[in-house]
């Protein structure tokens, strides 16, 4: 037997027990005729103690050579510590001891195992199982399990069935580039990796399975940007015989029973807003709420008076920052650089000041008169103290740029606190966006959500302004879920596929199983997918999701440890009856 | 909303209330003046009736017209049934249904949604959304769902943490064929999907994770032999700083564990022999130890005395057939016919009926006394009343032979009770076995499987004689679980490649990462996998894997609802910078 306990386990308790561990040299302090070795394991530190008075001299010598990372058993004596650690669980006692054996020895590691270590990302990754030695990225994988665990032990409870999907499937042009496999066995056929699986689950709904969960990876081959990786894992989710308010309601159960069971914050009713208030009042569709700051339009009140800026722009709108009147002329030119920047691409700021003794100093005072500025405060709801940030332009292009300024002053002032939990449910997205470059209608959510029943007859008449039983979960600025009300009549899920722009012959060949399910008593039915890997990160407090994730990809798509991809076989490859355009080449 | 209840929840408690119901059609039974429909939903059967005096004319005729699968909504009432049905929890009550919609009606079903169908298994499989509706195949995925969820309750109670490990990773030509993934990003570069998480979580190991699991897809391009997937799923587990034994208590638990919450049934400890045992004794190294008939060897006493089938043989084995000495002349003729079958290919048996009357009668009197055939008799430990088949010739050959013959003589006598649960560990496997083909030795389990410490000198002089710490875990005479004590020591994996025909240059360039992380400071680690499709089929008292998994392929590797794989569009195999051999043909 290697251990009679882990290393997080000893304490006063124990006192003159014979004990045996295991672990990792984390230190090894040799002050000649003692020496203190922290002994770490997955469970915590305990001190051991050699001294020459009371250690065998060769189990003295042999602790001399011990390195950082040798893995070594003792058997010793637990005894009370003089100088206690009462920050960690063991730190009243030490282990005296008694016999020694190293288990394996430790080149020295490329980076020091500390919780703030000397490592780049680079590095790390490289040698990413040492880096999992490290508390910080330890916890975060130990965190991702206990909401795997609570995610599944909620919904197991309320009769939801986990159930496998398939993973070798079949590709789809529509929405993002999927990963393909060849098949050796079906020459020139390939299987896909599923971007999700959402036509698996609709079929089990079909199945009469009724309530469906999984928590699974999904695929995508897009080209990386930051913080998205190729694979990554979905909650997904699934009702039949639902309307969109049995979905919110569920859902919104669930995500409450994780920030009660894993954050210990009960939150009541979250918030609902529809996508267009979103927009209007955040510029975006996954608004943070943990603060105020929302848009207030000034068209009304700022056009007309001979400011030329505004005069001539659709749309006039600010935000009140609050307590933010004390920042100097200095600050605010560097505010007003930073909106001018390539990445929000502002023409210029308009503020004002809205003073603690009731006056208002203002970038534009020469156009407007005290009485106009008190307006505007009263429309910003601004208070004494407050600074209201102005922009204006094109409403599409102003609302984006004005919503990058409110989660940059949210920022400055501190108000995206990672232990502040606010969500909120976005409905009512569109059905449809326009694709100006293939000049044809893209699905919003994908081809398989249904039109809100009355907007049915718009479909033929006006796309675009068709609205969707389709819902997004946001959490902290941050679009953790998504799902809506599917299409389960095959007439209507024809139509949309024709308004997608696929012909009968496309249709029929990509998703012909699903419409002639249809056929067969198709059950209303919808759901939800949540990204697990994001909301591990949100709920942990951050927002990068490579830190949640045991051996992440760079952005190139690349797993440096293990050095995938790589080029295969000569002979893998005219198994599979392929060539690879680098193969001809040579 | 649509439905207040469910169609398995209601009872004569809620008689008189008004209910609503969603479900589809299962019967729709027309007297003419009164309709019984039974209303079919995940949860049950509820019975409503319509007739004319009582239901509204119009919801009476749309009733008329309800097919099977149709799916419908009603309002009603509950009442009392004249005749109850006692079979279900719903027997008591029906419906009187006062509204009705149909939700979407549904052409006739290729097959009949009953427990017994007509459909066969390919049309079952192009329709299985239709195939998850009948209750055995919803049984078995409710089924699925539940031993999942006591697996990972089980093991995250015992310290266990799921980790994720990668899907997309790098392929080794060692084993099974790799499916592979080319990389757009990465040109002439490929992925490979894991056949097992088998490297990864070792290094979750050296990474300092302690102990890990996950149930987890695996995938493998084999030809397929019957009941084998594409893609199965495994309970993948790994502990650190453990011996075999840690190992076998923990899984014995796990696996002690289900048989209780899922079937009801205590095992004490679970019996152990060696592969060699199971060899000499079974014939093969996953017995059914359900019932007896162990092998006895009769060389020493059957040979040597004229006979000279026998005397020219390796082995003279038998098994003794309990309560089998009553088969007739005809019976025994058939028995000699089927081991004869070239599947089977032994060139003759030989049988002893031990008679009642304490008498012998055998095929091979005329050689052997009444004494001899008493000694045989002990030696297979026959009582009177039973029958003994031997066999002889080539060692192996001939326990192959036997051990197919014992499973056939247990068939026929119903000794293969699903309902009888006898687990059994299979210890101290080879660590090598040869290959005649490639004149080399191939790992037996896998390469990363470590010798016992104590064969550690043979590995230079008589590598086939080498034994691991490797089990099995064997349930009713099917592998459910395999695992060993790994390599931990960066020499010994490095001698144990140059064993299996690596080249130093082929063993850095797909091991390299695992070689390095052992030089960090690995623990001494070990672990194992379970087969989850047989374990919930053999647990379900089935030996189909396929009828546990809710998208299943056939044996070409098809998924005949979808049609995959299928051929890939230009473009994207274009973007893959890959041909096929079957473009270049066009």
């Amino acid at each position: 037997m290697y251990r009679t306990h882990n290393c997080g386990a000893l304490s006063l308790e124990h006192l003159n027990q014979k004990v045996t561990l295991s672990g990792w040299v984390q230190k090894n302090r040799n002050k000649g005729f003692i020496i203190w070795i922290d002994l770490r394991d997955r469970y915590g530190i305990t001190q051991l103690v050699l001294d020459e008075e009371r250690t065998p001299k060769s189990i003295f010598d042999s602790a001399q050579g011990l390195g950082r990372e040798f893995v070594i058993q003792v058997q010793g004596t637990v005894i009370e510590r003089e100088s206690k650690n009462p920050n960690i669980t063991t730190g009243a006692i030490e282990v005296l001891v008694e016999d020694l054996k190293i288990l394996n020895p430790s080149k020295t590691p490329p980076f020091t195992i500390e919780n703030e270590t000397d490592g780049g990302e680079e590095l790390r990754m490289q040698y990413r199982y040492l880096d999992l030695r490290r508390n910080p990225v330890k916890a975060n994988l130990l965190f991702r399990h206990q909401v795997s665990m609570a995610v599944r032990n909620y919904l197991s409870k309320d009769g939801f069935i986990d159930v496998e999907t398939p993973y070798l499937i079949k590709s789809t042009p529509e929405g993002a580039r999927d990963f393909v496999v060849p098949s050796r066995m079906n020459e020139g056929q390939f299987y896909a990796l599923p971007q999700s699986p959402q036509t698996f689950k609709q079929l089990l709904m079909v199945g009469g399975l009724d309530k469906y969960f999984q928590i699974v990876k999904c695929f995508r081959d897009e080209d990386l940007r930051a913080d998205r990786q190729p694979e990554f894992t979905q909650i997904d989710c699934e009702m039949a015989f639902v309307e969109q308010e049995d979905i919110l309601a569920q859902f919104e159960g669930l995500t409450r029973h994780l920030l009660k069971e894993i954050k210990g914050i009960d939150i009541a009713d979250f918030p609902r807003i529809t996508y267009d208030e979103a927009i209007k009042t955040y510029g975006n569709d996954k608004p943070d709420i943990r603060f105020e700051m929302k848009f207030c339009e000034l068209n009304a009140v700022a056009q007309g008076k001979g400011f030329g800026v505004f005069d001539s722009q659709e749309l006039v709108v600010g935000i009140s920052v609050p307590g933010a009147a004390e920042m100097s002329r200095k600050e605010i030119d560097a505010l007003i650089d930073w909106v001018k920047r390539p990445q929000i691409g502002a023409k210029g700021l308009v503020y004002v000041k809205c003073n603690a003794d009731g006056s208002f100093k203002s970038s534009v005072d020469k156009f407007f008169s005290p009485e106009d500025l008190s307006t505007w405060a009263t429309h910003c709801q601004a208070k004494a103290g407050d600074l209201i940030l102005i922009l204006s332009g094109e409403i599409k292009t102003t609302r984006t740029q004005l919503s990058a300024l409110r989660m940059e002053m949210a920022t400055r002032l501190g108000l995206r606190k990672p232990e502040v939990f606010a969500p909120l449910w976005i409905t009512d997205f569109p059905l449809l966006e326009w694709d100006e470059e293939s000049k044809r209608f893209h699905a919003m959510h994908h081809p398989f959500t249904a039109p809100k029943p009355e907007h049915l007859d718009l479909l033929k008449t006006d796309p675009a302004a068709v609205k969707a039983n389709a819902y997004d979960l946001v959490l902290n600025g941050n679009e953790i879920g998504g799902g809506s009300i599917r299409i389960h009549d095959q007439e209507l899920q024809s139509q949309m596929f024709d308004l997608l722009g696929f012909t009968k012959e496309e249709a029929q060949a990509q998703f012909g199983f699903l419409m002639d399910a249809f056929q067969f008593g198709a059950p209303p039915h919808g759901g939800i997918a949540f990204g697990l890997d994001r909301l591990v990160a949100i709920l942990g407090g951050e927002e990068t999701i490579r830190d949640f994730i045991a051996f992440p990809k760079n952005n190139s798509g690349r797993d440096v440890m293990i050095d995938a991809p790589a080029p295969l076989d000569a002979l893998q490859l005219k198994e599979l009856n392929l060539k690879t355009t680098s193969t001809d080449k040579e």
